[in-house]
């Protein structure tokens, strides 16, 4: 199967850094790819480059000389670091496009530009974020599971946006489970790794020690390692977290499910801030993101760092390939 | 004021790789410093040049050529991998002597190697750890704070060695800024840093984010900050702690207070597990140890790393001096 190698990227909150990071991206990759298109307005990049297009299969020939747009218009005038609730309708509908187009193989994937929930939550965006409108739009019956990405180093956070005591009070086995069976299942298909090698972080410090720090780790984590066992999968632990992501340790698995929040971003962001990538396993799509906010404050400046969103690009493409390959084989 | 510079080093668990890492770490140091004896059993390392010293002003003439020694005999012979409670007595009066040693000022500071819990405990030892004999063998009247560094990074966990439950449980504004103050002190007496600047990571993810995660940080955290600098005391908090460990954000701080032990040391031994140092501060003598147990598995097979140790000599002989030097203006 020839997949559509052309990338839908998402304007994001207009008044953030999501336009200037798109060019300086488009910038970086537009001699060697990937090919992407931007969904937005093209008044957010004014005396920039633009190939305003119709249909994505137009965006390959444009690419080298100009970024291609297909256009989108905003309600209002956007100011850099100006919220504009106005614009709402349109940041929601340029990721309805992106994904519109993946779902119907004219794009080969979605990459995502930051969004400002607080304007959006405003406006009556029913969801808590990205990842969860996404699995609306593009779920494959099970919830997505958001993994985060640098060089060597994959983790999962099973539990997310709570505090660290509704984790530990609400993790299970079952997510933990549930959750290893969409990665291992993500790193075939999208990441083309044969038999993908899991480990899972205990909960608790030396992952309870025997059940002196807390017993979670033996009648939570540990059952789900099993579970996932027994479902074929390589999954080791729970091991200790705080030993799991030396430069030893981290060659020795493919992605780390991690039981919270900063357990999984703490080792990603201290090893690789700007090229960490968010990604969305789970989806009838690929979907892929940088891995920081709107940062408002420096928006219109020059300042903003394109490597996330140029990381971004490149992974969403080589899974867009695996994908199109058939995965592992 | 003139300081002896030896350090004391304690055997620690004689099964264990105390033995092989002090010889690879004196061989590492012989020419350059920093001079340091051994307090233990010369019989734990047959064939190695050693010097059976009685004093420890003997120690810096021998060190070029051999490895001081201040004896001290072993119950029973030890053998790598075999733990034996006879021992037990002898590698407690290690730590005694060595603390003794520095009490007196006959010694610049103490390293300790690691220590086998299990077996001092079976032998009637009351402690949970290095730590805390050490706060009865030298303590302030403060409680000893645990610090762990690495090139370019210095972390503290608040608490420690409980699950993470508990931990959140148990947090106080108060253990918060005692632990802040002893630090600060410590960084400048030990560290020469006369404005010591401390950042302090919020327990929940993005700190809490206003609240809607958790009410921790506003009700516990910030308020320690808020004390800190009421004390004085350039602190800043709390941070979210994902970015807080980011190659740009470590270069604003001197050293994270963090709020459980995955926090802190995930950090640590990601960015370098093996020059990674243990420091208690708070204590009336230097004393510093490798950030590693006693790897009973590889014991005397040759294949322990001595990086930590040679890493906990020199910082231990580098907070000496700053202290004989009167720390920082």
């Amino acid at each position: 199967m020839k997949a559509p190698s052309t990338l839908a990227l998402t304007m994001g909150e207009p008044a953030g850094i999501g336009p200037e990071i798109t060019l300086a991206a488009w910038r970086a990759v537009r001699a060697a790819g990937p090919v992407f298109l931007l969904v937005g307005d093209p008044a957010l990049l004014p005396g920039a480059p633009l190939a305003i297009i119709e249909r994505p299969d137009q965006a390959a020939e444009a690419f080298p000389h100009a970024l291609p747009v297909l256009p989108l218009p905003l309600a209002a005038p956007a100011t850099p670091g100006k919220l504009d609730p106005r614009n709402a309708p349109a940041v929601i509908a340029a990721i309805e496009q992106a994904v519109a187009l993946a779902k119907a193989g004219r794009a080969g994937g979605v990459v995502t530009n930051p969004i400002q929930k607080s304007v959006l939550t405003a406006a009556g965006f029913p969801h808590p974020g990205h990842t969860e409108f996404l699995g609306e739009l593009a779920g494959t019956g099970v919830p997505p599971v958001m993994m985060l990405a640098c060089p060597g180093l994959r983790v999962v956070p099973v539990t997310i946006h709570m505090s660290l005591k509704r984790a530990a009070a609400e993790l299970t086995t079952r997510t933990i489970v549930t959750q290893g069976l969409v990665v291992a299942e993500a790193l075939r298909r999208d990441f083309g790794i044969a038999a993908p090698r899991l480990v899972v972080a205990g909960l608790n410090p030396h992952a309870g020690e025997d059940g002196t720090m807390g017993r979670e780790d033996i009648e939570i984590v540990a059952p789900a390692v099993a579970a996932l066992r027994e479902a074929g999968i390589a999954a080791r632990g729970p091991l200790p977290a705080d030993t799991l992501f030396t430069p030893r340790a981290r060659a020795t698995y493919d992605c780390a499910l991690c039981m919270y929040h900063d357990q999984a971003l703490i080792p990603v962001k201290t090893l690789d801030m700007d090229g960490g990538v968010n990604v969305t396993l789970g989806l009838s799509i690929v979907r892929t993101s940088p891995d920081h906010g709107t940062a408002l404050d420096i928006a219109g400046k020059g300042l903003a760092d394109p490597g996330s969103l140029i990381a971004a690009l490149r992974m969403a493409a080589d899974m867009a390939r695996h994908r199109a390959e058939g995965g592992a084989a």
